[in-house]
């Protein structure tokens, strides 16, 4: 498993499993001079706790981050900044019931394909409490992005077949409600939704949405950095997504040309503008200064209360309910997560732009 | 422009211009003792060329692949294989109808806030041209795979609202018209359809599948390079891509856990197999050893004779019509270009894999 | 500070401040399978403590290594592994005499020039106490290597003037002597040399000594991944080194061809032997199957009690007497971080090494 | 082999063998904005022909390089620079003498251990002209420490035991002698020295000296990818280098702190300005602002026309005599290698640099 740096100027390494000790990340790579406090990457991590509402698993994730290294007197000294998060829930449980059979729709099996063993103990490393580490991770990028007046903003588009109204949302309600929609009328049908699900043990998917302001024009690499393909690949690294979509994604293979392209044209105050965004702001790979745009589906969370059939690992047919208490919907606490990965993404592309010209990087070293 | 080198073990590094000398690409990593000749090359790279049918641009891109490196007495040394082909069409054109003007659906206005100018020739850098050293690697890469008995199967999925029916598709057609349709009636069809667009003066856009097949299990490297990560990106980065799904995808938001959760079982015959593969053969970024199925958005060719409205580089409202004649639809020559990607993506991943385990590697050294 | 992670394959990111809450390491890359303690980690870095002569500074550096990842019932799981240890000294102590001053010798400057400020407490991550990190890691590198029969040998070779007589040396002495040196008779002298420096405030240099045994050839990978190249880089980034030299080393500048060359010849037994190694073990970059062999040069102590005139941050000419017990000689504990990094080194070549032919890499995939 | 790309941010791939078809190199990763055409690049190749006394092989190497990409009206457009030298020499040879023997010194062995076969044509990969594709990537990298006003200067320091007297070198004499000496009184003798060699069939090694003038403070990235770090890997990757030393270098060893540590003082004016350079310009890694300085250990040629004993590649004893007229001295042609490598590593760390501090990148993106 040599996949767990992401980046190349602003690296992040992450370590952990489930009910292993701790989990973490190390930063290689981020400027100094940048004000952080473990508190500004407690405000993040306690965006993908559970919610006060019944829809969430009751399971206590009292996660709390340390800062082990590369901050001094509330800034970053530009070495290598090491994040921790303790597991308080580590003490063996009895996973008899999991240990050696595969749960459809888990890791399970193909953990063991790859590594002969596994870690079982509640997923190990396949488990979505993996993804604290990236949002510990993004809460630094985020701080960069706001030294350059970026700004991410990711919601709940729909869970199951509940959507929100995207042409009167309010940004500010994202977080006020347990689903993380901001519609608070769909916000509250979909909580509804969750719990009758939940009821009858099973679980549901949805889809986040992503939007990404004031990035300046020139961000993204070609031909394999783009800024799309960057970006698709720290999305659909998170556990759980089936497929993203920029701009008018999808429906764009059925428009036409005329109809696809964004127009440009300078407005009566002298200002460029576009007529349409069907890209999603970005051209050839890189962004254009209009709002980037994109869509990811999460599936149903596989843990669920319903028998189901499956094998055992020495390989017999048998069937499984699976205890404990799971979310039913997965989207709410992957918002957080799409928005820490954005942000890890944009801030390594982001470097790799400061080094595109030579005229521009002479302010820097003349 | 720090994105032209793909992959971590086995890596690609492209080069080359529209209307430049000469496009190729440096493959270092590639092992010793594979059987390659430039004729299985310029297969795949001819599989890009414009059909003999009508539906296409005129301009004759008789592609001619060269190895200068890397191969001796028709094998792979192990050491940088160097692939060039150079333009036959390098001659000064006028260039005057875009030098100044900002094409719409093109990468001109974003390379200009970029990089501060352009080399405007036929797009430079951002021309679909530039998949023609993708594809000379892939061809590499493929010999690479077939090594292992790994199978890629790419084909036009849907040209505009004209969709084949994948319950009676037959592989062996894909190539066999120029729409790349494994179905001889929707080819039919989409020909037809793609006439008529072009007779508007217009383009259309199409979705294009992908189905790897025989990949062993445990491919692909958690936590930021699982498998759909992996292949994100290096379809995303293919030009005018617009989104990209795994398995059922987009759907998947809206299925049940009891729906989506693909179970396991033992057949009569002691085989293990899968009930669905909703999951598109991956899970926890991993492969399961059943089919990997993706499918991906292209947009409508942004070249189009009708006038369109847009501005110049000094920031003036225009409109421009532009000459010359342009593929209606770029669909059908994207299908060996998503081949070529995936199995670059492919080769890195298994090369990867090969250094998970103690014991395999002691098969090798010891 | 982007350069906190070395290797390609076997991935180790390191991270922490002399007087910082901990210092620690991630690997990225480690194969499953491989079995591992906690206690074989502290092994090593016991290694690097000072010894119990009086020679040694008085400072108690009990560090402690923690697993936190990545190791499951005693064996590597794949993921990536967590070490840490914390400081146990990290009290706020009295720095008012170093905050302002720039230490001759020290990277107290050149990190202010660098990122404008420095975190000053005992060197921050410019201190002789990062090497931990490394030892750690190459702990588990050294693990890998006994899987591959391949032995690393580091002693002291000189320390000032005192030089072992390399023509008989005794390996199993290396550790039994606080000097480091496989030689009873010099390792005495050195220990007195070291004793009357310090007397004096003083400090001096010397030189490290490192055998690789039973490396299989091969390894290695031209033209910029040469085996002496990486090598020369993972050295030459410890500390306080500044130079390098694999076999007859400057001496060959020196030589004629056919005194240089290593002839190749089979002895009676059909085994393949050189008559000299003045290659050090390498031809073209890749290893040959003999021993590799280098020194490296070490600078004496920067941190000496004579009083030395130097420049405050303000840029005003002063003095500075370093208060504090300090190692006159940082030789010995020089030797397990350079035996560390030359094992991190070759396994991420070994690594590379298995991915350089096609009929090997079928062994672990077909 | 893995190992044909350099850099991080500024990465040189280069390919080709001695014999095949072409050698070249694609740089991604260049800035746009610099002014560069062929002639510029051909003026570096030129310092590494032969010369035109004889001391040096008849070979004619008339390398002219071209420019295929990245260029467009005499400047970089950010987009991958592609640059391709064509073998003139390319015709079938009798190889029958070293085909089947190991000839001693040279790489023949070890890559067909590694590999399995090799390509004999005149050393293949392993041949000192592979050198010419990393001289033509230099020259990208001079111009752009130009636009910094970073100057390096590289020289022959000695040959055998004739050495330049360092303290009345004159840099304008370097290329206006056979033997790169900035000592005419040396050269002359050296040209002797090298004559009597070559008459006697055999050859001589020697060092190179590199000083790095300008380079501002702050360049270097702890802990890995330290100033001398990368430099080292830089330089040792060229063949036949045996050792390399910076500033004092081994010598150090036998030094004493007080006398080993670099005062810093502000002179009389106001300046910054150190006692003494044994440090070579660096301080933890990170450049000061004073002179870098290196030198490079080359072995002597390995072609030598007198008969020496060695082994078939069936592993029976023989002997071999190596034919054709060879440099008996490689290191004149080796001063432009260290420069260019120097310079393709020193620009990477600089880009690098520019990364280190928040205000810094706000200059460039706000």
């Amino acid at each position: 498993m040599s996949g767990s740096i992401f980046g190349k100027h602003f690296r992040v390494s992450t370590f952990g499993e489930s009910h292993g000790r701790a989990l973490g990340a190390i930063i290689d790579g981020c400027p100094a001079g940048i004000k952080i406090t473990s508190d500004d990457i407690q405000i993040e991590l306690n965006k993908r706790k559970p919610g006060t509402q019944n829809i969430y698993t009751a399971r206590k994730e009292d996660d709390r981050v340390e800062i082990l290294s590369g901050v001094f007197n509330g800034m970053t000294t530009g070495t290598p900044i090491s994040l921790i998060i303790y597991n308080k829930d580590e003490r063996s449980r009895d996973y008899d019931n999991i240990k050696n059979v595969y749960r459809p729709g888990h890791a399970d099996y193909t953990y063991d394909q790859k590594y002969g063993f596994r870690d079982y103990r509640g997923g190990g490393r396949a488990s979505g409490r993996e993804t604290a580490a990236r949002v510990a991770a993004g809460a630094i990028a985020k701080k960069i992005l706001y030294a350059f007046n970026i700004d991410i903003l990711c919601y709940t588009y729909s869970i199951g077949d509940i959507c929100i109204d995207e042409t009167k949302i309010d940004k500010s309600k994202v977080y006020e409600n347990a689903v993380r929609m901001p519609d608070t009328q769909a916000a509250k049908l979909a909580k509804e939704y969750i719990n009758s699900i939940r009821k009858e043990g099973d679980s549901v998917g949805g889809i986040v949405r992503c939007i990404i302001d004031h990035l300046p024009p020139g961000v993204g690499e070609p031909v394999f950095e783009k800024l799309e393909a960057v970006l698709s690949q720290a999305i659909m690294s998170i556990g759980a997504t089936r497929a993203i979509e920029f701009g008018a994604g999808f429906d764009i293979a059925n428009m036409r040309g005329s109809q696809a392209n964004d127009n440009f044209r300078i407005d009566r105050h002298g200002n460029w503008e576009k007529g349409s965004n069907h890209a999603g702001g970005i051209g050839g790979g890189i962004s254009d200064g209009s709002p980037i745009s994109f869509r990811v589906a999460f599936k149903p969370t596989p843990s669920i209360s319903l028998r189901q059939s499956t094998i055992t690992n020495d390989m017999e047919n048998t069937s499984i309910q699976i205890r404990g208490r799971h979310d039913p919907c997965i989207v709410p606490r992957a918002v957080p997560v799409v928005e820490a990965m954005t942000a890890i993404a944009l801030v390594d592309l982001l470097f790799s732009h400061c080094l595109s010209r030579i005229d521009l990087m002479q302010k820097i070293l003349l």
